[in-house]
């Protein structure tokens, strides 16, 4: 693979096509429409991304039989105008001092429960509920998750572009030195390499080297990583719109025993959780997959995060891998897979990949190695 | 001065102080609490910022005589554990896969009407609804909309700091070439200069020649710039975690006569904009003061945003300087002072300073000339 491959475009007529797919599939979920503010959801259904998320409210209003119509400030109409999705949409626009609430109470079925997206400002939502108090509101987490969930060609072929650039700089990090150097400086080497290889966003870095690997949420910090060290890798962003996120574990120098368990233990729970991709099964089921051999291994309570996420044109988005979770795995999905075991105050490892589900199975979207590997 | 002269640390005692008077404030608005989610008030409160802001719910809860609580994931509780705010916070962590929202009940008065973050996600916003439906819900911008308006001397610092900086950029950038570059090109230098004067972030570096110029939310594209293009500059960041906003408009090469025209009328309308600035004022006033010069000349209808909004911890908060604001203005307040002339297809003029509130007047923050200068 080559990571600058070229994409084909995603059209006006895409976006159509993605704006009548949701009227029908939110009125299937008893919806009488969708408000979609700026953010991974508009992009998705417009290619809008306004170049800052601010107070002055943009939203897309989606109501069956009514056009798709987009409420923008005056002044970024310009800017809504350029969006390859905008010849699909009527724009109206509302200019500073008016009441953007009493514009949007015009193209909202009064009396409708309606999806709002789950970043929408609560000062918009709060707006809302003053302007057409008989609506009721529902985030679209509980009322329509799986809205951007199952990809399409397009989409499948950006994100595995994606995980191939991400995979080709896992391959050359392992070249570069660890020891001696400070967590930042091989985060800014990961971040140089996403680019290289054509992210156009890179979203984090995170390189937790010893104690700071046993925190999942560390990202990179001032710590000189030393021999011996387990290293946690968990990089990602986005190329042509759609994200990547992968982790692996590395070790500098030779790795202790301990080490050397912990990591074959979490590769195991990482190969059954990606083993029991399947359609039809709960999400869920991929977390027990993981989990289970995690528990057995006695190291249960310190898995302390859900197996997975989905990922799109954001990299944290449904289906999520939790226990709980019940939706079914629909071929086109894509998530990660990344069980991980924290000892506090000691070391971390985990291992991640992201899985499309197939129409019998799951396929990785990253395919490095996941045995332990040294570095210098 | 020098841009990179130290600050004072902004203190755990700091932080308490402000909360316990934003608790305060609360009860004065009639509200029976605050709820912060991440961003700039939340920053402004505990010094914490989680390195994400995702659908995992971070919330602090503010309420009268109950101990400041943060609510975060489990696995971001290290995160907030260092903030410097976090000594004079109880955290309460929630695991993957517990309701945050029952949580969250249990720390927030049932009945209580809570003021709630404008850029709270309705998705946390929704959940608490559910979970608590005897409490009401109001935005602090319509409830406390002058939370973190007045600076303190400590605040006044950092920004003054980060307006110094701005005009050190705008010193510099005088000197680049202009004609035959990309809007892009000279975008890039702004950002550099921005950073080399002690920014840590860089918001937006907008480069508007031209016909772009007469769009006020250009940001820079890839027009090449040519001679006789008057170029609309307007760039800013965060220095010491407080915002740069300054605007000048240049021209390359010899202005025309409609170009000087048009940039007079703005500097004029300017500068009464900021004569216009003194305590007890409504921020009514300085729209109208600005906007009447321009209005008499005949751009009122190319005057089409309002003249200015707050700065701190953001680039964009209240107060903002618009028709149908009353809010007095007081002392320690900080906000832009930016009218401008559009001429769609054209060209545009902007002229902008960062101006506090003193005892007496208004003093800019912002302090290089406002006259037309040729660039090359």
């Amino acid at each position: 693979m080559t990571s600058t491959e070229p994409v084909a475009p995603i059209t006006t007529d895409d976006y159509a096509a993605r704006m009548r797919r949701v009227v029908a599939d939110a009125s299937a979920a008893g919806l009488g429409g969708l408000l979609i503010t700026p953010g991974p959801d508009l992009v998705w259904l417009t290619g809008y991304q306004p170049t800052a998320i601010t107070e002055r409210m943009t939203m897309l209003v989606l109501v069956p039989d009514q056009e798709p119509t987009l409420l923008v400030p005056t002044l970024e109409r310009p800017d809504a105008e350029g969006a390859v999705g905008a010849p699909a949409l009527s724009i109206v626009d509302w200019p500073d001092g008016a009441d953007p609430f009493a514009r949007a109470a015009t193209l909202i079925p009064g009396t409708a429960t309606l999806g709002i997206a789950d970043s929408a400002w609560a000062l918009h939502l709060l707006g809302l509920q003053d302007a057409l108090p008989q609506t009721s509101y529902r985030s679209l987490t509980t009322s329509l998750p799986m809205l951007r969930a199952v990809k399409d060609a397009q989409e499948l072929a950006r994100l595995a572009a994606a995980g191939a650039a991400a995979d080709a700089t896992y391959e050359q990090i392992l070249g570069v030195r660890f020891a001696g150097r400070r967590e930042t400086e091989v985060a800014a080497d990961l971040a140089r390499l996403l680019r290289e290889f054509g992210h156009e966003q890179v979203d984090f870095t995170v390189v937790g080297s010893g104690p700071n690997g046993a925190n999942p949420h560390h990202e990179a910090g001032e710590r000189t990583i030393e021999v011996g060290d387990a290293v946690v890798l968990d990089f990602g962003g986005l190329m042509h719109g759609y994200g990547s996120d992968t982790s692996r574990t590395v070790c500098v120098g030779e790795p202790t025993a301990e080490i050397r368990e912990v990591h074959e233990i979490v590769r195991l729970a990482q190969q059954a959780g990606v083993d029991a991709v399947r359609p039809g099964i709960a999400c869920q089921e991929v977390d027990r997959a993981a989990r289970r051999l995690i528990t057995e291994a006695g190291y249960g309570e310190q898995f302390i995060h859900r197996t997975g996420h989905g990922i799109g044109t954001t990299t944290h988005e449904p289906p999520y891998m939790i226990e709980g979770e019940e939706q079914p795995l629909v071929p086109g999905m894509c998530f990660s897979v990344e069980p991980g075991i924290y000892l506090a105050g000691r070391f971390g490892v985990r291992i991640e990949d992201i899985v499309t589900v197939t129409e019998d199975g799951g396929r990785r979207l990253n395919n490095t190695g996941r045995e332990l590997r040294v570095v210098e």
